[in-house]
């Protein structure tokens, strides 16, 4: 009788917990699923962002690459022409929106996995980090070439330095949009910066 | 009887609980007491580089802003005299890395923050925000100075404009001072924001 009793209460106490248990895995499961499907919105939003910035990015640097002007007269020694590759910012500029381009098509994939996995940490922190220093990359391109644009628009008489945009027209028209596009992509990759940042923290 | 039997039998039960959550809880409190530590560390890591970063950021400042000289000789009309504001992206430099440094001055209460309470997510969150942002004016005035600071030492023959820093030799190097400070400002911040963001995973 007293063995008999305490099975019994041992089968009830072993259903009990089972009941116990049941919903707060229950639970767990649903906080789970909430935040891989908030992350998984922050990832896609990520990946058309990326692929929006490298557009912009490729944009920038075709139209810089391709700047070229040959003024229609010439003097008996030379021919009057401007190309990017006269001014070492540009130059640096194509160099820099370059990698920065190919930065950017090389990371979709890291960006897909984080769709995929949305709680997975380390591609998000690896894209985190590859971001920031693309940020500076294109920032420093972007304001190097903008102050030699600037320069070019409305010269400086105190340095006497003459604009050169009423001869070269086209030429400076060119390198102002590339620049234009160039921050076009800056913006875009902050945001991406902030948007990483969000999708880091824990809930 | 029976009821006696019952009773022996929870009490025991609930004593067996006890015992194996104990070991749960202190484990879970380990692993807590272990991440606020390794948070902790990196936050204290944040405020000094916080601090080294806003030194730089004053003394390209300062530089920058006190920079002036006014050659020995001069002609029947003017003197000749070059001072930070004759080109606009010295001014844009002064403004920005002032901006920058009052920024990373007002960020330091917000670190301490983190120190403190190393658990808390939000402040870490709004600092990685607007150091992203820093990033990119201190890396855009650090750009357009270089620039022009290549410009003034090299000068341009194809677009025409000549170095100046055969003249304004004091004015030159210490433009060119201000501008290593600011990429020494620049480095320190993306340093920070890639802490930040090793700080704001989930262990």
């Amino acid at each position: 009788m007293e063995k008999h009793e305490a099975t019994t209460i041992e089968i009830e106490e072993s259903s009990k917990e089972r009941k116990g248990k049941a919903p707060l895995l229950a639970a767990a499961a649903a906080v789970d699923h909430a935040r891989a499907g908030n992350r998984r919105g922050i990832a896609i939003f990520d990946l058309i962002l990326r692929v929006s910035a490298a557009t912009a990015a490729l944009a920038a640097t075709i139209i810089m690459g391709t700047t070229e002007q040959t003024l229609p007269f010439f003097t008996q020694f030379f021919q009057f022409q401007a190309s990017y590759d006269d001014l070492p910012s540009f130059t640096f500029f194509v160099i820099a929106m370059s990698i920065a381009t190919g930065y950017l098509v090389l990371s979709v994939p890291f960006s897909i996995v984080c769709i995929a996995r949305p709680l997975l940490t380390a591609p998000k922190l690896l894209l985190i980090i590859c971001d920031t220093l693309t940020v500076t990359l294109t920032t420093s391109a972007a304001a190097s070439s903008a102050a030699i644009v600037y320069l070019a628009h409305n010269g400086n008489s105190d340095a006497n330095w003459l604009a050169i945009c009423q001869q070269f027209d086209s030429f400076c028209s060119r390198t102002s949009g590339a620049v234009v596009a160039s921050f076009v992509a800056v913006a875009l990759i902050i945001f991406m910066v902030v948007l990483s940042a969000l999708g880091l923290r824990k809930h």
